[in-house]
């Protein structure tokens, strides 16, 4: 069957160019609910207002249609309407819950100077508290800003913000690659909006440890469980550049 | 000279018909800024966050030109940027300077149980404030609405409100109308948004207590430069309604 075959051999130099460029990225953005943390914020905060199920309902109606992005972010926030002093008690309550490895791998591109971003559809002062536990400057934060009226009421979100819209994490690292000239930018996230920013990513690995999307699944190139994968490749990548 | 006398008579009906209407008014709708207070809250907060002078350059830009209020607005605004907390210390540092007469007023008003709204183009926050003193409920505010991002810095204002267009004024008061089914509603300002939101107020009556602007001088059917002009009005007029 030389077309199998054929196939076979595609499919493994993607996958060693994917691991190629993760050795020599430049640059590298997670994806942060189901990725760098364990859970989705804005189920735990819809929990936390006690109209999970609810949104959990819209959450499922809109992956099911072809509803866009900001509409199903508009839909679940409109439900949920975090007041100011709700959204900062849910977040003394809930500090953020890393993956497992997340903390050495991030450290591990620090000492390699490689600058991470953090690339989110959820939202920036959530984000901003797993930032801190990783020391990833806020500055590298790409996500969705909530805002409230001057007595605390729920006002919406920032709708200037590409991470509020269909194909938003393209449009980030498009931006990043612009302004700063990556030429091996890899994508990390377990969604089908983190595979879809590859391109324009130079790379994007498929992270299967919190949660596993099929599609994402069969579309990666590279698809890891368990950070520690990646740890592993990096450093057996960099000795091998020493070998060389 | 028939056609002067003819226009004298004109508008002396248009006055006598002004001050009828408001002697028997169901509701009255009074405009903020150098109106109830005697100073211009968006001038004030400029001066507070440094840009006193940027913002009044721009509001002279804006007076001249065909800009609509919602352009003028955001552009002030995008000069100040007012964080929550600056908001915050300016409301704590200028308490409402509310126009002398206001206050005995709109106690004559509430005497005779006609509802008062607070309509403007100013700010809710800081309108509360006048409204607290007059004993106004919140909910009779109609103005425009600040909002903020979770650390506080400036997140815009709220545009659905329809006081931060152009002819919102009058859309609050057809709205009111139409709620409320006022039929005697009567509009008191000093400017040319108060003037032009009657109709739909039944009645307009100009404010000169503040300042002065020839425009609304000219066009107003009856133009005030003391609240006491209007509760000696209202309370002759009262007692006339008795008296026959």
């Amino acid at each position: 069957m030389p077309n199998s075959k054929q196939y076979t051999v595609v499919v493994m130099a993607n996958f060693e160019e994917t691991q190629r460029i993760w050795c020599e990225a430049d640059a590298v953005c997670f994806d942060v609910d189901s990725t760098v943390c364990t859970d989705e914020a804005i189920d735990e905060l819809a929990n936390y207002c006690g109209v999970g199920r609810q949104v959990a309902e819209c959450t499922k109606a809109a992956m099911g249609g072809a509803m866009t992005f900001r509409r199903a972010l508009t839909q679940r926030l409109n439900i949920i309407r975090p007041t100011r002093d709700q959204l900062a008690n849910f977040m003394i309550d809930h500090p953020p819950n890393l993956t497992p490895g997340v903390r050495e791998l991030v450290q591990l591109l620090q000492s390699r100077n490689v600058p991470i971003y953090l690339v989110s559809g959820g939202f920036q002062s959530v984000i901003e508290r797993a930032a801190e536990e990783l020391e990833i400057p806020s500055s590298h934060i790409h996500a969705n800003k909530l805002r409230f009226f001057m007595d605390g009421e729920y006002a919406g979100f920032d709708e200037t913000q590409p991470t509020s819209e269909s194909g938003g994490k393209a449009a980030v690292i498009k931006r990043l690659k612009d302004k700063c000239g990556y030429k091996k930018l890899v994508m990390i996230g377990d969604g089908a909006t983190d595979l879809e920013a590859c391109p324009p990513a130079d790379a994007f690995i498929g992270f299967g440890g919190n949660v596993i999307r099929e599609k994402v699944q069969s579309k990666a190139k590279w698809y890891v469980t368990d950070f520690e994968e990646l740890i592993s490749t990096l450093e057996n990548g960099a000795a091998q550049e020493i070998d060389h």
